[in-house]
């Protein structure tokens, strides 16, 4: 499969620095970044240059490698205390999606449990812990597919929104890889892709992905979904997510829920994709989930030749919305697919 | 009120043009075309220069005007046919919007009314007729205005999609007609506009009518109708639209539908504003609307700096979709305002 060979997240070789494809590039160039110093690893987050819950996590844990290696420790103490700085200052990037705190925690956790360690040692098992959190993420998109594709009959229609394939992961992805792995195995499945503004996640990212691996592809404007639904285009929608409540309300990008309500007005399965790490047992609902607000440029600027409204006027650009438990249909782990009532199912696969 | 200045439609003082405000410019430039030759002012339809079902139809009148005088009648027979020849050119540029082709009949029906009349004469009466279409229009509008002024309170937010107002109609609009006069009357409505995509006329036009008024305007994606009607910063969807059937199923920019479903999944009222001339007494529902499909590019290119997805990638583009009548709660026209069942409370407004 073609789109195995971009490899979006990875350390250099000499471990000093993470090397990204920048995704905010793509589909017009293909970008790659080797980012050292917190600032820019942090602002790659911020940025989008990587995005996509998985992909966040993965790329934290190696940048907070690369960054710990920068420190001249003085005592395990002082290396403690500023590993835990560093994975703070990460953290703050972007507050909805699970996995970016989620993974940090596991690595700081790790370094904290190995007081008797000289450093180059608890280096190496940051090394080693993050990479294992790569590996683990292929064989969780690999196994959340497997499920998925029971969900797909042959020439099956899908909507998809924004992005969660190999770019937002390590391979194959969420939503997408249950298509992926259909159309490697003839059902030809026809997708339509959501542009996903305000940022075009949907445009430059899931219809490169899926047409780079063959897939029957056809880019919409957000607002389509309506009509495809009522032509009769869509069997199901599938989508990935950023953080999943205990009673199975899901954040995700802006106008998933959109979707969902269209969906169930239409009497369309509605199916989420996701590792079970991102089922927060933190959080009991959708409430719960902080919705990170971003800047009025990206609605009304960015991308565009010239702005697309006058100077004063307002924009609000909330870059999440929660879609509510009840309009969605199963939510697809690596460790099963899970029904409602959801607060019963997913408790079984919170470690 | 500022906006009674932007002049969209007119002849200019010979009567050998019509000027039109280019709002495919708006709103960082504001430039106005004269257009005399017949392609050139069919084009202004199909790029949207001019838009906006009344505003079309204005047009129209207008410009079948302007090229009947250019016509050197051998005899009223000869006139006849090339003035319906010319007629038929202009309604050929755009399928969906009702008022285009009603127009147009209204002033070939005119002319053959009157074969004995010398051309001057005949000249004369299709100037009169279509000055009377714009009069019209404008006391329309104001009449829409007052109509749906009682269905805003003070501070009511209200979700609109693209643009239904001064720009797209004479004076005032349809669906911000009410909004502008309660702004006028210290009504202070919030209003969220819908960029609506791909051509952003929510973002260009509504937006800048509403802050150019000083109403208080939020911009928003189209994915993001959602979102706000959850956090309960809406009242009620205002829209405008292209074409009623007879049993109230409405054509409108697409993603109107959307909006329409998510309002009846929050309980949140959705009203439709058109001049009565607006339903189609030829057409008995929604599926017998023709659906405009337009072109690829004005997803993917149209408005970007670099092209927002691979070049082989399929998009499917219709310009409107159709808002089923069971999920309208009024259709507001000059005459009244219609409730269900449409097909009784339509049909005495039907001429």
């Amino acid at each position: 499969m073609s789109n195995e060979s971009i490899e979006n997240v990875r350390l250099n070789d000499a471990g000093t620095a993470v090397v990204i494809l920048d995704q905010t590039l793509l589909p017009n160039e293909t970008k790659f970044l080797e980012l050292r110093e917190a600032a820019e690893l942090r602002d790659a987050i911020v940025m989008l240059r990587v995005r996509g819950a998985p992909a966040i996590g993965i790329f934290a844990a190696y940048a907070l490698y690369v960054l710990a290696r920068q420190i001249v420790p003085v005592s395990y103490e002082s290396f403690v205390s500023e590993v835990n700085k560093l994975s703070a200052f990460l953290d703050s990037s972007r507050p909805t999606a699970v996995n970016l705190g989620k993974q940090l925690r596991r690595m700081t956790r790790l370094v904290e449990s190995l007081p008797l360690s000289p450093v180059p040692e608890i280096l190496d098992s940051m090394l080693r812990e993050a990479t294992l959190i790569q590996q683990e993420d292929v064989e969780m998109c690999r196994a959340i597919s497997e499920y998925g594709l029971t969900l797909i009959s042959k020439g099956s229609g899908i909507l998809t929104h924004c992005n969660a394939g190999p770019l937002a992961t390590s391979r194959y992805g969420t939503a997408l890889g249950p298509i992926l792995l259909a159309q490697e195995r003839g059902m030809t499945p026809r997708v339509f892709c959501c542009e996903t503004r305000p940022l075009l996640q949907g445009a430059r990212l899931t219809s490169y992905e899926l047409s780079r691996a063959g897939v029957d592809c056809t880019l919409i404007c957000d607002n389509m979904s309506g009509i495809v639904m009522n032509e009769g285009k869509i069997d199901a929608v599938f989508v990935g997510c950023d953080r999943v409540a205990r009673n199975g309300d899901v954040a995700n990008k802006i106008g998933t829920s959109v979707h969902a309500v269209l969906a169930r007005y239409r009497g369309i399965p509605f199916y989420v994709f996701c590792p079970s790490s991102t089922i927060d047992p933190d959080c009991a609902s959708g409430s719960d989930i902080e919705i990170e607000l971003r800047r009025p440029e990206e609605i009304k600027e960015l991308y565009f030749e010239r702005p697309s409204a006058p100077d004063n006027v307002k924009c609000y650009n909330p870059a999440f919305d929660v879609t509510d438990n009840s309009l969605i249909t199963a939510i697809v782990t690596e460790k099963g697919i899970c029904r409602a009532p959801y607060k019963e199912s997913l408790a079984q696969f919170l470690r």
